[in-house]
Parts: structure tokens; C-alpha cells; sequence
């Protein structure tokens, strides 16, 4: 009952909603590096590529459905589908696609998904803004900022509590990224975070159903519609985060005022957003990529005889399914992992499809990879040896894996990435446009351009 | 951390997200008492006269030109108003102005304001379905139920906590009216409780704001959704409500599941609904209610010398202001709200508009009025003599104050409330019209009518 009788209220807090409205309206433009500046574009592009795969994805088909029976006006892109619809709706269904392959950022200290609240809001509102490229760029890096911030003062008892963390935060990022493109006052900001602070979307119960990655969806949606509504005189309270009865102390049990304040404006939480290389638990990947290493020093299914994995216990634990049935089942098994590295040399949503699980030339591969456990090895980490028919041994060691904050995925890697998904979508000629157009972001005149590449032409 | 580790989750918890969608489904079409119905088609006239009320309420007008903004189709109405917008959208609005003036209904078990979500909801997708009036008053006694009977295994605590329990459980009492609506089969109102769990909205932080308001608006917009996505084959999780990391557990310290089960389909909470008789706080309704009979007794500003009232502590501690300087304050002054009794019979939203708690007429008769605190006075009642000019008195005790559930506000009554709101938006014809067409809802045959009447003309 101490949550009941409010014993632990802080009726002290200090009043860190005025705060943060005061950070995304002051805020100078493009007002830090050119590393913050590039990793917003990287998570953009990101954001993007994972929502133009998913566009045909049965979870965006449903959405799509539904929101029809409202007639939206064609205000937006759903990115990667030829339909448009109004920009609340747009929001919600790039939202939805930008996570339904569990492929998308990660900014790890608060297990964030970040891009799917914020860039979903910022870029449908853009398109009726016709916003600059600057002006989106300028309001994902805030926006983030805003949402990870938040993210970290209740973190991890919030998302311990049950929340999922993307969209309880989610709202607010987009709410801030939104206020900041329409240019709404602070005292309008602080409204449209209040707004928001009303509408946490997300309960981990969800995960392994659509309504996950309706969560961002949600949120982003929920986050532009605050926005919109403070700047035409809505009001909520001004301490909705932080109040007794605000959300922070509401939705956790842990609340650290100063989380919110530490550097802000200084330290950018985007710099710690991360990109998955691989579509599949986190704690495979150091398996997959010393299979993908193995395969470019020369080692292919032809001339392998067997690979030697030592992991750490988790691995065998979350992801020991030897022989998968289907794709999903292969996104538990580390050796369907690793088959995918070395054959094809990635391990996209591609290569969880069934018949890729089920293709001769795999499954050999897969009986060929031997794990076991060595408490030696960190959760991080992976030890391979790969004997070749030949008798010969090829060793790797990957410390940590491609993706991770020591060895990021580098620009190459997520245009890859991007194509991976993309090319069949909307082809590859369009493809590679788009992809110039995101790295362009920052200088494009309108952001009706890089909306235009992302729409499918039939 | 106990929550946070969650020792005290439960495990075992039966399937009660289950058992109501079998119920939303399942139950008969008037399967109840002519009195539950009754209460139905009260409940229904209440929530819509607030409504129409409100229709010109800066808050109504900021959430409409927010809406605007996505250019809507002209799908449903606004009550009291000319404008047309999407379901979506007019559940929306015409949730936030139901609870605007507060004014609302109240189930007292639990303090939930049910019919803003639900008949919000419930209307708008009816205008586009063209359902029956009995569908309607069909969703409407089974959305109610399963809002309150969530709101029943909830409260206290998830209110002490700080959700407004309005918006919190009427995102499902929403989905499962619009479930029932749309004929979904169980499987798929399964699936819209389970989206829906995802969205609470509500903080009581924003008391005060109009952002409470918009909590029974943004929760019937969200069942709405929720409903349509379950429809298209939307996914969520089957045990949403009830499982370790679902709304109950994450959002509620306790969870008494037999509060969903209980004589499910043969006890209604909609039985227990109440109507507020007087625009402003409770615990001073006896006194209104006092001064009103002292009216109909003869009693009037010329012949008053003064008015005694023995009251609990708790009026004097609430509403003892003795000087309002406007109406806002005036609903925090016993003295004004028994001046509006005995001058104009009734303390509606008129009767606190500034220029009325500053008539001379009013703060004379105001300042006649002496309240004594006097412990021997039950909190639902109050003692009130009135002496008059030529040395005579007359007493009224009243035990249960008029909208109690002892003292329920009669047809008439509720009738006599409806136009004191709606009179002035849609005419005084109109209104009668509209109000003939409320008791009649159960047998229309569509709809449309109902919603017709309650549009502006102009």
C-alpha cells in the first residue's frame, strides 16, 4: 500500500516539465556536433528503412484497414504503400511498421526504441508543413533527447513494473519533437507534454502480438495530436511529469529529477542510440557476426567441415533451438544464426523466412555449427573455429559484436541494411534515391521530398 | 520495490479478459430488467444533454480546431454544434464536453464518470453503421458494465494512485460497446480489450485542467480504435487485463478478479449510475437541495430575514468561501450555491456564470445564509430554517440529497436539467424534440435520428 497511501510522493519535485519545454523551444538550431548531427541522420534513416519493409506486413494491412473506415484525407505517407492518409493516421501506421520486425534502434541504456514515436510524428506533421529538412532533423534529435530523458529518470523500475518503456515515453518525444516544428511557445510546449503525460501506451504483456509494435504507433500518434491541441489553447496541467499524481510517480516507482536535467542541452541522448545488424535477439549477434567474418576470410558451406562456438550461457539458454521448424522458431536458434552469417552473410527478415529455415543448403550448414558454454566468455562476446575439410582452422574472436556501442554499425552497414529491406519494396533504384535523400536530410529545402521516395509507386 | 520485483504478481489469475469478451458477445439483446433499461436510456440522455451543453466551450473549440487539422470526413456529429468530423474524432470531442462542466454521471462505487467513453463511442460509430437504437442502448448497458465491474477490481488503489479512472477503464467499456456494435465475434472482442489495455488514459494530476476532460474523450476514441484494428485482424495479448504484466497488476495494487465475475450478466452496474442535480461539488448538494424545497415552500429573497444550515466539517472545509469573486469560486461557496437554490430553484452551469455570482440580488440573499458545523449531521444531509421577515420559520431536514442513489433525480427531473443546457444551443423545440427521441431510443430504428436532432442547425 505505500504506492496507495502515496507515502513516497515526492511533493518536491523540481518542476522539470517547464524544463524540458523550456530545452525544445530554446534550443538553437543544429546546437550541437556534427557527430549528434550525423547519428540523427543514420537513426532516421533507420526509422525509415525498417518501416518501408514492414509495409505490407499483415500488422500494417490491419491498421490500415481500420483507420480506412474513417475515410483520412490523403495528408501523408504510409512509407512504403501507395496510400495516404491523414497525418495522425500516418503516425500510427509508420509507427507500427518502424517495429513490427523488432529491427529497429535501440538506445541502450533505457532499452528505447526511440525513432518509431518520434520520427513517425515529425515526419507525417512535416509533410502538411512542408517543414524543411533542418527543422526535422532539429526536432528528432530533440525529441529523442526528450523521450530518453524521461526514459532514464524511471528506468528500469517503470519498464520492470510492466510498462514498455517505447511508447509510455514515446508520447512525450513526440509531443516534443511536434511542439518544436510547429514553433508553439513554451508555455504551449509544456502544455502539449502535459497532454501527452496522459496517454502512456504500452504494456509488456504485449510482446509476441501486433499490439507491440503498436506501441510506438500509438504513441507517436497520441504525441502529435497534443501538440496540435496545445497550440490551439488546450491546457493540462504544468507539472503533469513530475506532480504526485504526474506521471513519473505514477507509472514508477523510481523517479530521478536529475535525469532530466544533467547536461541537457549538452549530452544528447541520441548518441547513445545503436542500430540492430541482425533481426533477431541481441544476444546471438556476437555468434552471427563471427559467422559472417568466417565467411569473408573464405569459409563457405562448400569447404566446411564443422564450427566450434564457445558462448556464454545465455545464448544456449534464450536461443539453443537446434532444429527450427519455421522463421520465428530460427530466431531462437543460434545455429540458424549462424548457417544465415556464413551463407548469406547477414541475417535480415529475409533470412528468417520459413523456407530460408527449411532451404537443404541451411539446415546442412546449421548441423555443422557446435556450441557450448565457457563462462570465460562474456555475454558480449563469442569464440569461433571453423575447421575446413582441409584440416585447416580459421579463428575469430569477436569481443563485441557489429551494432553494439563499441563497434557501431557503420554507414555502409545501414545503407545495406536499408536496401535489405527496401529494394523489394519500392525497387532499388528508388531504393538507393531515398537512401541519398536521408543523408541529404539535413540541407533538403522540403521534406516532401524524402516522403515522395519513401512512397511506393503501385 | 515490491512491485517492481513483483512479488506480489499473480500468476494464477483467472481470464477475465475471456470472460467479458464472451459476455460482450454473448449476452442477449435486452437481457435485463425494464428498470436496468430504463437506466439505460437515462444514462444515455444525461451524458448527451452535458454534451450538447458544453458544444461552445473554449475547451470543445481547441479540441475541434486541433481535429480540423487532419480535414476530416463528415462522418458523425458534434453535439450541439454544426460541424461534422470523423468517428474517431467525434467520440473524441463529444467525450471531452460530456465531462467539461462536470456535471456528468458518477457510478459511486468508483467514482467512474461511465458514459463519456461509452455512449461517446457508441454514437459516433452508430451514426456511420446506421445501428438501431436498441443496439445502441444494447452497447451501452454492456460497454458500462465492463468498464465499471474493471473499475469494481481496481478501486480504490488504482484511483489512489493517481489514474483517473474515468479515462483508464473506459478505453475497455469503449472497445466493448463498439465490439458489441459491430458484431465481433469473441475472438475479436478478445483482441479489442486487449488493444485497448495498452491505452489508459487519465491522470488526476490534471484536474483542473482540460485535459480531465479530454480523459473520458481520449478513452472513447482509443475503444473505438481498439475495435476497429480487432476487427481487421488486429493482434494482442489474450490475458491483457489480467496476466503479471497487464493493466490490472501494472496499474493497480489491488486486483479482485471476482469483481469481474460476480453475477456477470445479472447484476448491471449501470443500476448504480447516478446524475448530478447541481454543477459543483457533492458535499454541498444537500444544502442546495435544502434551499430549493425552502422555494417550493414559499421562501423568496423579499420575504428571507436569514437562513441557518447545520452542516458536516466537511462543507465548511470544501466550499466554506463566503465572498466568490466569480464562478469558478462559486462552486466552492455553500452560501452561493444555496442563494441559486432559493432564487432560481436549481445550481446549473448558468447559475455559476460570473455575472450571476456577482448580482446584487444574489450575494444579498448569499450573505443571509449562516452555516454552523454540527457533528451530529451525516454527510449526506443537512438541517437548513429558514426565518423570515415576520418572525416565522420553516425547517427542512434533508437526509439524502437530491441525485443520491436514495433520492435518484426523476425523468422529470433529468428532463428539466437536459434543458437548462441544451435550450440555449439547439432552441427550446429542438430540445424537446430530442428529448422525446432519448426515451424513445430503444425503439428507433436508426440511429441517425437521435444524432440529427442533437446537430446545430446553424
Amino acid at each position: 500500500m505505500a504506492l496507495n497511501t502515496k507515502i513516497d510522493a515526492d511533493h518536491n519535485a523540481p518542476p522539470v516539465t517547464r524544463t524540458l519545454a523550456e530545452f525544445v523551444v530554446n534550443h538553437p538550431s543544429r546546437g550541437w556536433s556534427d557527430e549528434v548531427d550525423h547519428e540523427a541522420h543514420r537513426t532516421f534513416m533507420n526509422w525509415l528503412g525498417c518501416a518501408v519493409g514492414a509495409a505490407h506486413h499483415e500488422a500494417a494491412l490491419a491498421a490500415l484497414h481500420a483507420v480506412q473506415v474513417l475515410k483520412p484525407s490523403e495528408q501523408a505517407t504510409i512509407l512504403g504503400r501507395r496510400e495516404r492518409v491523414d497525418i495522425a493516421s500516418a503516425a500510427l501506421i509508420n509507427g507500427i511498421t518502424s517495429h513490427t520486425f523488432d529491427f529497429d534502434d535501440t538506445h541502450l541504456k533505457t532499452i528505447i526504441h526511440p525513432a518509431g514515436p518520434v520520427c513517425s510524428a515529425v515526419l507525417a506533421l512535416a509533410e502538411l508543413t512542408g517543414a524543411s529538412g533542418r527543422q526535422i532533423i532539429d526536432a528528432v534529435v530533440i525529441g529523442i533527447d526528450v523521450a530518453c530523458r524521461i526514459g532514464n529518470m524511471v528506468y528500469p523500475q517503470h519498464y520492470d513494473r510492466g510498462w514498455h518503456i517505447t511508447g509510455t515515453t514515446g508520447g512525450f518525444g513526440a509531443a516534443a519533437a511536434c511542439a518544436r516544428l510547429l514553433g508553439l511557445s513554451v508555455d504551449q510546449t509544456q502544455m502539449a507534454l502535459g497532454i501527452a503525460a496522459s496517454q502512456p501506451v504500452g504494456l509488456r504483456e504485449q510482446f509476441g502480438t501486433m499490439t507491440k509494435p503498436f506501441h510506438p504507433g500509438g504513441a507517436a500518434r497520441a504525441g502529435l495530436m497534443s501538440a496540435l491541441m496545445a497550440r490551439e489553447g488546450f491546457t493540462s496541467s504544468k507539472r503533469a511529469i513530475e506532480a504526485p499524481r504526474g506521471f513519473a510517480q505514477v507509472a514508477s516507482t523510481k523517479f530521478d529529477w536529475n535525469e532530466i536535467t544533467d547536461e541537457l542541452g549538452k549530452r544528447f541522448e541520441i548518441s547513445f542510440n545503436t542500430y540492430k545488424p541482425f533481426a533477431c535477439g541481441i544476444v546471438i549477434h556476437p555468434s552471427i557476426d563471427a559467422c559472417v567474418q568466417l565467411r569473408a576470410k573464405g569459409v563457405t558451406p562448400e569447404n566446411l567441415e564443422r564450427i566450434d562456438l564457445r558462448v556464454h550461457s545465455l545464448v544456449l539458454e534464450l536461443t539453443g533451438k537446434k532444429e527450427p521448424a519455421d522463421g520465428l522458431q530460427g530466431k531462437f536458434s543460434v545455429y540458424h544464426g549462424c548457417a544465415a552469417g556464413l551463407i548469406f552473410g547477414r541475417a535480415s527478415e529475409d533470412e528468417y523466412a520459413d523456407d530460408i529455415v527449411n532451404r537443404p543448403d541451411v539446415v546442412d550448414v546449421r548441423r555443422k555449427v557446435v556450441a557450448t558454454v565457457d563462462d570465460a566468455i562474456d555475454e558480449a562476446s563469442v569464440d569461433a573455429v571453423a575447421t575446413l575439410k582441409d584440416g585447416s582452422k580459421v579463428h575469430i574472436f569477436v569481443e563485441h559484436a557489429i551494432g553494439s556501442l563499441q563497434r557501431p554499425m557503420s554507414d555502409a552497414d545501414l545503407e545495406a541494411k536499408f536496401s535489405g529491406m527496401s529494394d523489394q519494396i519500392l525497387g532499388a533504384d528508388q531504393t538507393r534515391d531515398l537512401i541519398k535523400a536521408c543523408w541529404d536530410l539535413g540541407n533538403a529545402p522540403d521534406a516532401r521530398k524524402v516522403a515522395g521516395l519513401a512512397r511506393a509507386k503501385a
